[in-house]
């Protein structure tokens, strides 16, 4: 469930009009920006950016880039492009950061297998490299294996499992993960390459056999890259509204907040899950979600996440 | 250039009653099954084929099955698939006989990227697993690295290139291709990620350097399957024309001839470029690939291959 509240009908050349104007002037009118495009649907604002250029002969991202700043300008900038385009952004970002590969993991275990591809195809249109040329030339070794693997599956969908591979795949999942025991290379084939719905009854399986989740204590202190984008995987592909939940919740309570976290998932969920994600954050943390949002963020940005949640006043 | 000889406008209404027609007595009139489906394009046997099962409540391709046989029944079957739907078939047959991981390299290294996204759906669709699923639950070590990087590829397409990385990664093949030094996991994130325009300019770079080209004695009797696959994707990248010529006329000097591999290529590139892979085919041989196949076939088989080759009588 979407937490995103926007007009079944808008006229999108009132809302380019209205937007211009708000960059008229001295100053920005950011008011006017959260108000028009933090109600507006995926296709609605793919129109306000078409008919915004036909109108002014400019392109809206570029004009908001320039009138808007900081935390809010990203929130707004990731929040206008489309979901696959927007993901190629995000993915861009991580390789090149080089350290935030769990925003890649993220990306290749939680959309479905043809949104995937979508964000393959954004990567190349905007890039004039693969997703998975750019992913390989930063890696090296497991880390490189399983994030390639990740990125490129195209995975089966559908309600077929195979209970038998689920035992046998929960122990190979088990020794290396575990136990730490052999190779890393089964593991990685697992979960690279199975259906969602079959792994996630090799979880189960191994949650049976060994009376504990195995995506507990998985990580600690001295795991490394690989073993964290290990982690990630698991929980995005056993429980993506769980993991989404985590996020969230250690980006605020992460000393001075981790914003584009906090904005990353805000802004890729509005539309689809943030209401769920939002009722399990309050279970978890007996406290609003967006109160907690409240708390950590402030200004434009602030105003901007919260009408993404539904939560203006 | 296309050797398939199909009329502009043809009935799939008298096509599909006279195949049925040849189905019925006593044995199949074969004449009638080459007559028409040798000279039928991808989409007018996909409509013989829909307009088939709608008259006769049958499926066209299980009749054909039931009708005919060995290898003029295979060339059939593989020739009335839809192009990414035989691919599909291909790949799986080579899959569980588990040794000519050769075709997996042709598909993935000489198909489009789109032509091979399609092969992965149709894949999918007909074994509800993933194409790379079922390559790495058959494969270990480089050799699945390798195949599995190329089947999930979906590289760049486009004119731009980085020559400066076409020189390191030319060392970085000559390495471990030539030298056989060092690790193969650099030349597997070369091969199975970079665009094909960027990968011939770093074998032009090879060439300027080494002053050999990279696929010359690349394999002899002592290599191993990872080292042949390594091989034929440097081929299939390299020059696709080329390539096929070889394979053809591998399975034409044969000892009792790799019907196969023949079939393959003939009901593969019939539509697409077996003209050319012909012209080159006889520069090479001084020997018309018509009259070697004619020489080593017989029977309905030894026709229908003519007869997709553009030279019956």
């Amino acid at each position: 469930m979407a937490t995103l509240i926007a007009p079944s009908n808008h006229s999108p050349q009132e809302d380019a009009e209205a937007l211009r104007k708000a960059f008229e002037g001295w100053g920005t009118d950011e008011k006017t920006v959260i108000v028009i495009l933090g109600h507006r649907t995926v296709y609605q604002r793919q129109q306000i950016r078409r008919v915004y250029e036909e109108i002014f002969q400019e392109d809206l991202v570029k004009r908001l880039e320039s009138e808007i700043k900081g935390d809010f300008e990203k929130a707004v900038y990731r929040w206008i492009l489309e979901p696959a385009d927007r993901d190629a952004v995000l993915a861009n970002v991580a390789i090149k950061n080089g350290k935030n590969y769990n925003v890649i993991v993220e990306i290749a275990t939680i959309l479905s297998p043809e949104e995937l591809l979508a964000v393959r195809r954004a990567y190349l249109n905007r890039y004039k490299h693969s997703l998975e040329e750019d992913v390989a030339a930063h890696t090296s070794g497991h880390l490189r294996q399983l994030l390639v693997g990740l990125v490129t599956s195209y995975r089966y969908v559908g309600d077929e499992i195979n209970p038998k591979l689920a035992q046998t795949e929960a122990e190979i999942l088990h020794d290396a993960v575990k136990e730490k025991k052999g190779s890393y290379e089964e593991t990685i084939r697992v979960l690279t390459t199975r259906s969602r719905t079959q792994l996630v009854a090799t979880f189960n399986c191994y949650r049976e056999i060994h009376g504990t989740s195995i995506s507990k204590k998985l990580v600690d202190e001295g795991s490394d890259e690989f073993q964290r984008a290990l982690y990630t995987a698991i929980r995005g592909i056993k429980d993506p509204i769980k993991y989404y939940e985590k996020v969230v919740r250690n980006a605020i309570k992460k000393v001075g907040t981790d914003e584009d976290a906090l904005t990353r998932v805000v802004v890729s969920r509005a539309e689809k899950d943030l209401k769920i994600i939002s009722e399990v954050y309050y279970k978890r943390n007996s406290v609003l979600l967006e109160h907690a949002i409240a708390k950590e963020t402030s200004g434009d940005y602030k105003k901007f996440l919260l009408t993404l949640l539904g939560k203006e006043d």
